[in-house]
């Protein structure tokens, strides 16, 4: 979890879009959150997920979800369906709450949840534009959520996607320095493994400083997924990554 | 408004700048805000309204403005005149208040409101950079707005742009997606109208995926500006838009 | 001091790092701090110090963090070493403490500072991981600071770096608006002094606008640097700027 200390916050609104910081559409979530929940801290864990790409966006939610507490509120919206048919959903996943829309997105999650519940949400605002969902629907939806009221609908199944596999064998994100994330969880690579991406077979390292200045090194990141990095320099921009690159994976032996 | 809940919070004050979030701007106008009136929520609405471009700017803020609430404080800062002889001004339209420099940035929101006054400020702090009055000057006085107190100046006219248009067949902003906006309002083009950028003729649609994938839309936005999209894609990559394009506008035939 | 109204915040925690903001390093510090010492607010400084660079961003520190108050306590993580055998460090230094990595970044605050005091950090988290030290170690050490406890380790010295000058002849940060600073302060610089920079020679101006539209000027800035900038347009650009080129000082004369 977050933080070795327990304060008096209650629980907190997690938000991870697409929708960038610097544009209108976060602050225009939190300023509905801001009235609906004045007392609950609002926390931007990504703002920068790839967008139009749902699936890499729920490798990475199960990764990074997983550090936050029972009664959070994780607001996830990478939603090039808004304002289509796709349905809206309030999932409880050990003791989390993710409100989204129904693309795939928490396929990953619900997958590792032990019992997980989900409900369709059918509550609609007095003004609900056609394209910021986020804002209209699923920011009221979230802010009510961390208030303790119970889901605004119906439970029922999401979307399922079986085809896709536990663990995404490529570049789902990549950070300001130039790290790849891909959707694997480290734990699942034996000792030895190498990856390969974009031509170059890299080995496993502990922490940057451990390869020489400039090399490429995997390992398994803060939270958990395998990660390809170089110390002191941008992998992306050496390789050429972006999210989507596939990725191979060369067990030891 | 933003929000059908309406909560706690008395009012919020509300950034919309050409400051960037991850530099040193807003972070030094937040803390002033935050010694000078701690209890207040603080929004960052736009932190990357093109800058040198205020024209561009006031109709945005006309849009995006008109979603915030009465006592809500809207310091707006493109400022490439700042320390300079451009006046500083503190507004009060239609409930809301609105601070920054008289450059034509409010233009709109005056045009738009019903009776607006408006302050000259002529407070200054004992510090006054030549550079940041972001910092230095507007902020303490969007903080002292807030807590209620009177404008920090005599009231006075504003600098008047009487040969703008009431809505600006241009791109005024692009966002992450590449989604391109105008400085027209959706609600004053006919049905079927169609417009034109960069050579190519779009046609209206309600949302994104109403079109086939990679196609090219415009749409009324989530606060009623024209605004051009592809569906799944980046209008601005496919079409090499930035703030400052012409658009055409095509009625019905 | 940023402010001149002193309200009710006791102190702030100021984030000063590389980390950005629409990625999850910096929300999942503010989770930490959040739950930690929910009452004391949190402020953006730096998100985008340049990465691997802890020499220029110890010049940006000096001059920024000075703008901040006694009791505040400032989170500085450019840390490309993290995870190898660099110490932690919790600094007191005229009443403000700074905490992060023993890497150099706080050798100028040190050297200007009355009398600092330093201590090594030898509290360790029961999870820490190998990369992500600001979330693990240093923000929990930062909330405690905040809440007034003392610093989790013993008093004892950081590595000094007595060959770096006491002003950088040296871009050390690119701001979004194209201006560059500097890592010199503008008060040692006669008047007069023209800097060259990319083969440009550059006269001192008081703000953007004295100059004519495009031209370059390098003024004091906000925060008592010299920056280089050009009036209306990005000088980054204009003269292929970025963290590390040299800047030459021609006195008058």
């Amino acid at each position: 979890m977050v933080g070795d200390q327990h304060g008096d916050a209650a629980g907190m609104i997690v938000l991870c879009t697409d929708f960038g910081l610097e544009g209108p559409y976060t602050g225009q979530v939190k300023a509905v959150l801001a009235r609906a929940a004045p007392a609950v801290p609002v926390v931007d864990l990504f703002a920068d997920l790839p967008p139009f790409r749902p699936q890499g966006a729920g490798y990475l939610l199960a990764a990074y979800g997983a550090v936050f507490m029972p009664g959070d509120v994780i607001l996830t919206v990478v939603d090039p369906g808004v304002g289509g048919a796709r349905a809206a959903l309030a999932l409880e996943a050990d003791g989390r709450w993710y409100v989204g829309p129904d693309n795939g997105i928490f396929e990953l999650v619900l997958r590792r949840a032990q019992a997980p519940r989900c409900w369709r949400i059918d509550w609609r605002p007095a003004a609900l534009s056609a394209t910021f969902h986020g804002r209209d629907l699923f920011a009221p939806v979230a802010a009510a959520l961390a208030l303790g009221e119970a889901p605004r609908g119906k439970e029922g199944p999401p979307t399922r996607h079986p085809g896709w596999p536990d663990d995404l064998a490529e570049i789902v994100y990549v950070d300001r320095y130039g790290n790849a994330m891909t959707g694997m969880r480290a734990a699942i690579l034996p000792a030895g493994t190498e990856l390969e991406v974009a031509g170059a077979r890299i080995p496993r390292a502990r922490t940057f400083s451990d390869v020489p200045p400039g090399a490429l090194l995997w390992y398994a990141n803060a939270n958990g997924l395998a990660e390809i990095a170089a110390n002191g320099a941008s992998a992306a921009a050496t390789l050429g990554l972006a999210p989507g690159a596939g990725v191979a994976v060369h067990p030891p032996g």
